[in-house]
């Protein structure tokens, strides 16, 4: 069955890649009107999921990710009918050159073909994911959480009989409804027929994606992003930074959760900080140094400068030096987004030049990285991994490219 | 001890990604040199390396991959000189916009970090994807044949002692000694150490990488390359290209393999075909239309259209237009290079529009896919897989970008 959805996937791709921009978005807005004209079945294939999944004593964090309701079907609709704005980037020749045999050789930007992405159990994923992967011409298959599957079908459907009515071949899109782990494993492995596949959610699902693809793997990820303060900080930015980095939406991957202080102004900026924080209740684990100043601090443990924590907690560390809070840094951060809050030149090109990060700063908040935020109008995830695409990915970032050449009978010698 | 190479390249990729490119040019020519100096040595290693080799029956054609002697040498040691001319990928900004907010956002290109090369009893390939990771910033971890061990390690110790004497971490090389199946295993998910793993040799050792690989992988590949002979060919520039693209040089990925010649012409372009392949022995495998033409020709099976021969045999079918040479080639390529020879605009338009492949020709050789011709100065192989690089890597194609921001206090609303 698997196989099936993949050779309909793949043949339906040879379609969309040379489907013009304009049927793309007719198709796109179509899709989006469906979701529209069906919302009632949706929201009732969603109120089974939400039931059940109550009953299995989903956390009720969990339970808001996986809830419709009319305000976030139009958000969905909404989003759908934005991805129609945004510049379509298949078929732009990024290069031409003409070599010195008479060959003209052009890089183009086309669909990677067909995309699979694994996700958790949030239905609006489903519609996202699909209007990003159409509009760059790419088949999607999506394997959605078992929690969602009511729901998804319901979306899944409803946007194949938008596309019918364009007459786009439904198969652009296609779920894998058996939601088994034996499923999800062989799907990984699909080298024939997938040509990427993209995890989204959690630390866990995107480690059993890595560790079992043998399909090239974007690594969307988890962030251990840091603010490191320097002893030339502005403190009303510096705190005005780790106040929003950390509290304005905490459950996010862009989100601060360890703050490193020089030592030379630990004494007078620390106790600010905690006032500061102190606002929304943020429970600071600190070294010994920062201890000695703010003995209110937690202690930390060598298992908190690894940890994202997704919550109102940081980790903060006094550093004698820029280059040790990038050895830090460098050492403990998940390749994310980090900062520097500095008025020095040299430490700020020092830190945005040796920090390994997808996003480095100065002197901004981390949770600009984003999609949105950097005007890409579109986010498929963040990407950590070094590998095609590095930190927000756009409509960019679900484009290959291959060399085109015209020739008038070149061999060679 | 893997986790200790590991962690020493990690440390010294630090090193390497904000070091100039004068002092890097330095070290390559350093190497370069030592190379040389150490003649005596590398060629008594290689020759123990040859003589266990032929003990254990190695094919000539792969003896003859491992033998080094002066004027080998020489190459090598030219290679990594031209990569000293090449320009330096990395620190560029590709670009940089101001966002609404006043953020500077800029995409700049770095290293990859740490590059894992796996790859068979070729000691040439030793120098030359150090040379190329060296000048991208990037420290390389090694894994070479167990048949070229000594020579590998006679080579790897040269290129660090010139290293050395540059006053350079000698640990931006380092090869695995232990050429154990098992080792190679770990070396594939070292996910913590390694950024990327290029594996380069044969289809076997590719596959073996991707199946177990959890590291980022760059699939360089097979080449199953085509020829479609349009309705509308000239015949003497069809007859060149193929006779070059088949013949010039049979083992490599770039060789055509196969030719589509459309019915209209085959009763006329078919005798010639054979007579000009006739030259260079090249057995011809053909379906039953072609065989009613030309009876010499020996009979396909289903095999053959996916086979990649690197020896001089050839298949060959009949097809009833554009289109079905597209589908053919879309079902059966390996994703390399692919040719229409054609005087017709819209053919040849479609052709390279509509083929899936790394390289689209129009009346050209399938035979230049490659780093050298297409311009780079340099390849550290030919990518089939569409994520990161698609065809010839160069330079460019061992270097990741990171976002740098520059701000003065933004914070998220």
């Amino acid at each position: 069955m698997l196989i099936e959805i993949g050779q309909k996937a793949k043949e339906t791709s040879y379609i969309l890649g040379k489907m013009g921009t304009d049927l793309k978005n007719a198709g796109l807005l179509a899709a989006a009107q469906e979701i529209l004209d069906e919302e009632d079945e949706i929201l009732k294939a969603n109120a089974a999921d939400v039931a059940k999944a109550k009953e299995r004593g989903m956390a009720p964090g969990l339970v808001d990710r996986l809830e419709l309701n009319h305000k976030r079907i139009e958000g969905i609709v909404e989003g759908m009918r934005q991805v129609v704005g945004l510049e379509d980037p298949v078929g732009e020749v990024i290069s031409m050159k003409r070599r010195p045999n008479g060959l003209l050789i052009g890089q183009k930007r086309v669909p990677f073909g067909v995309i699979g992405i694994i996700y958790e159990a949030r239905p609006n994923v489903t519609a996202d994911a699909f209007a990003l992967c159409f509009k760059t011409g790419n088949a999607v298959i999506l394997r959605g959480g078992s929690d969602a599957l009511e729901s998804n079908k319901a979306i899944v459907t409803a946007i194949r009989n938008g596309l019918k009515k364009e007459g786009i071949p439904e198969d652009a899109i296609s779920l894998i409804e058996d939601t088994s782990h034996e499923t999800a494993r062989e799907f990984m492995r699909m080298n024939g027929y997938l040509d990427v596949l993209i995890p989204r959610g959690g630390a866990g699902l995107i480690r059993t994606v890595v560790e079992n693809s043998t399909v090239p793997v974007i690594e969307t990820g988890t962030g251990n992003c840091h603010i490191y303060v320097d002893e030339s900080a502005d403190f009303d930015m510096a705190l005005d930074i780790i106040f929003n980095a950390k509290t304005q939406r905490i459950g996010v991957c862009n989100a601060c959760e360890s703050t490193l202080v020089h030592r030379k102004i630990a004494k007078e900026f620390l106790p600010l900080m905690k006032k500061r924080l102190d606002e929304k209740n943020v429970e600071i684990r600190a070294d010994e140094g920062a201890r000695s100043i703010v003995p209110e601090f937690t202690a930390a443990t060598e298992e908190d400068w690894g940890k994202e924590y997704l919550d109102y907690i940081l980790s903060c560390k006094i550093v004698d030096s820029v280059d040790e809070a990038i050895a830090h840094i460098n050492r403990y951060n998940t390749g994310h987004s980090e900062a520097i809050v500095t008025k020095d030149y040299e430490n700020a090109q020092k830190f945005l030049n040796e920090v390994d990060a997808a996003a480095v700063y100065v002197n901004a908040s981390t949770r600009f990285t984003d999609g949105f935020e950097f005007g890409f109008g579109a986010e498929i995830g963040i990407s950590t991994q070094k590998l095609h695409a590095r930190g927000p990915m756009g409509l960019l970032a679900l484009t290959s490219t291959k060399y085109i050449i015209y020739g008038d009978g070149q061999i060679r010698k």
